[in-house]
């Protein structure tokens, strides 16, 4: 890699912003190959040093010495309790109104139900069309399970959205930072608009849980859910988890009922009785080598203040946006200029971003590829630095002015998660 | 522990029978801690050897390392069909046919839903009253969703199946092995009863999977399900799975619609298209870290003769039914007799249970309690041997007769998992 003069002094500054960084510190936390660039978090969150001791203890001292008895003596019967309790701090919520549980998609089945309920008579659940395929899946599956007289999808354009929202609706379900485009929608006054029409909201947060301060409670969010593998860095298909406001919690029932959301799982009595607060949401036996692995990586985000972690954000996603501008590079920008308006990633279109992705990763850059044309950069806070800006445009640079993106190895395309 | 004559004697042959055990060096692929006499792998199955470094490999090589490059070059994306084809050699099914994902509550909404649309018209489900209670509360929540128009739940005692199963059920959901008296289905015969009255079968093999032979092809078994945390090891709240037999895998789709059972994941198409094969029926994004343990555990199973577990397993349970009643102990046995009617663990009554069970505790033997007075000591074959039996029979004996249960701190109960 051939650095210009320009590059030098450019990395010089970056070096000097990274020594300077509150937040610098972080990356120590964290196992990152060597000399690797990391713009992934977004999908993957890397490995916290914190789980694989976590890990032992859990399978060894835990597991293997406690055996049946770690439900107790280990309290795994209250660990979806108590990862709850720590994400409900980067959620802006209160403990016991959050809890860890299976999936995003089956927490969606639940809440979009849960939702229907508490908004009865009303069926009408609004989505954005475009938005995370999975969302829009699991409502027209549930929607097909229950029926069109007890629940009908309306999915419209994000410019429609407005007018759509109506007091016909029950329910909306927003993605509140978008997959691709990094669009974010100001969660306080959807939430409010919501309101208005009497409708309740469920924000899906996937993409932005960790990387800002959310506040939930004082925007009156009724319900969310999201992941911890992306910038929680809980490990590859990590727990995903619910927030229910205190206020809607105990008044309705989600319908995926089984034992460990009864309220004494162990009474094995014949009806169901759901549990109060968020314990409901349970359904099965939940992994508890996934809960633990979470709640290792969640311990990093105790004392974290957030809005220093999204003023980090918006400083490191605007270097990137600013610097491919500057270099004159042939991308099209994909995602809001406004720092206020976008989450910790940043897209560009090119047609052959799937090359140029592949080229990238050849140099030890990790971004992602979204079809057809996207380039992808997730920017964690925790993890990246300003040199790893610095040294992504100038690789990036490199690609795109030597086109060597078009070399035929990287012009077939495989599967990319 | 004073021994008595009689026990040496015991002993002395059960050492003899270990010794003898074609099965015995199984127990080495455990981690047992020194001198405990586990009788509860019917709860939580003992940590296998092989997962420690199986699950430091994944974390440390693969998410550390690979990061998001673990999806496509550790094959995390195939995981599930692989831990399906691995727990399919213990069904006997085909490895395309069982896929590992979810819970076993949330995998009996998929297929209880499903099997009502491979039965349309009609909408009755059958069900055993007392089994395992989250069969239940995920049918009649499920029967909430869908509306009595669409499902109907009928639950019945046992004795009252035979009559209940008509030409109007659509499906009959049977736990294959009672998870309190151990009392068996016969598997081949009731699918056979369902078939013959037009209905679908979907067993739940939670306590059966790994100690028997099962030939769910040769049976025609419909549908089935499980976990992996019992008898097959896999960790605390391991992963379920599915089986459907292949000639209804690709003619209905499963309604919980989530991303990764989609045909094209990584298409990101606005419509639900289900995926060839079992894999349609995955929601979410998997757990990696859950699945990695179930695999390397599941191993240990891919050279086993389950005709030659179940032999051990039908001789360790009858060795304690037996033992129990030739010292004239005051226990009343909960569990069939006849060897080819039981699973692998055996169940007792008596009014002080939950504290025997805490005695025994103390004095290193771990069976386990279930409201109001059941004793329930489970059999691994590949982990129990024939002085686990005896030992256990030596101190039930010692407790009871010296009245030993009866101290104060035996009386209160705790939370017992």
């Amino acid at each position: 890699m051939n650095l210009r003069t320009t590059d030098f002094a450019f990395m010089e500054q970056a070096a000097q912003q990274d020594a300077d960084d509150a937040l610098g510190h972080y990356r120590e936390q964290f196992n990152l190959p060597e000399g690797l660039i990391y713009l992934d978090g977004n999908s993957l969150g890397p490995l916290p040093k914190s789980v694989p001791p976590a890990m032992h203890r859990l399978l060894n001292d835990e597991w293997g010495d406690q055996l049946i008895g770690g439900w107790n003596q280990s309290d795994w019967i209250g660990l979806p309790e108590r990862l709850g309790a720590r994400i409900a701090h980067v959620l802006g919520a209160q403990p016991h109104e959050v809890i860890a549980c299976d999936s995003i998609s089956v927490n969606l089945i639940k809440l979009i139900a849960l939702a229907l309920q508490a908004a009865a008579p009303r069926t009408k659940v609004l989505m954005e069309e475009g938005q995370f395929p999975t969302d829009g899946y699991v409502a027209a599956g549930l929607a097909r399970l229950m029926g069109e007289t007890r629940m009908t999808l309306h999915t419209v354009p994000r410019s429609a959205l407005s007018e759509a929202l109506d007091d016909e609706t029950a329910v909306i379900v927003l993605s509140h930072v978008h997959y691709v485009s990094s669009e974010k929608f100001d969660l306080k006054e959807w939430t409010s608009r919501a309101h208005d029409q009497g409708a309740l909201v469920i924000w899906d947060l996937a993409h932005s849980a960790g990387v800002m301060p959310l506040e939930l409670g004082s925007a009156g969010v009724d319900f969310a859910t999201g992941c911890t593998y992306k910038f929680l860095c809980g490990g590859p298909g990590g727990p995903s988890f619910v927030y229910a406001a205190d206020r809607l919690l105990n008044q309705f029932s989600q319908p995926l009922w089984g034992w460990m959301g009864h309220q004494d799982p162990f009474a094995f009595a014949h009806d169901y009785e759901p549990a109060e607060g968020a314990r409901q949401f349970l359904t099965g036996t939940p992994s508890i080598l996934a809960m633990t692995a979470a709640y290792a990586s969640l311990a990093l985000f105790l004392d974290l203040d957030l809005n220093a972690v999204q003023s980090k954000s918006r400083a490191l996603t605007g270097r990137l946006i600013e610097g491919v501008a500057e270099r004159g590079l042939d991308l099209k920008l994909a995602t809001p200029r406004a720092p206020a308006d976008r989450g910790s990633h940043v897209s560009f279109r090119h047609p052959s971003a799937y090359a140029i992705v592949q080229a990238m990763i050849e140099h030890g850059v990790i971004g992602d590829f979204r079809a057809p044309d996207i380039l992808r950069f997730g920017i964690h806070p925790l993890v990246n630095g300003y040199q790893d800006i610095a040294r992504c445009l100038t690789i990036l640079q490199e690609v795109l002015e030597q086109a060597q993106y078009k070399a035929p190895r990287f012009s077939e395309r495989q599967r990319v998660t």
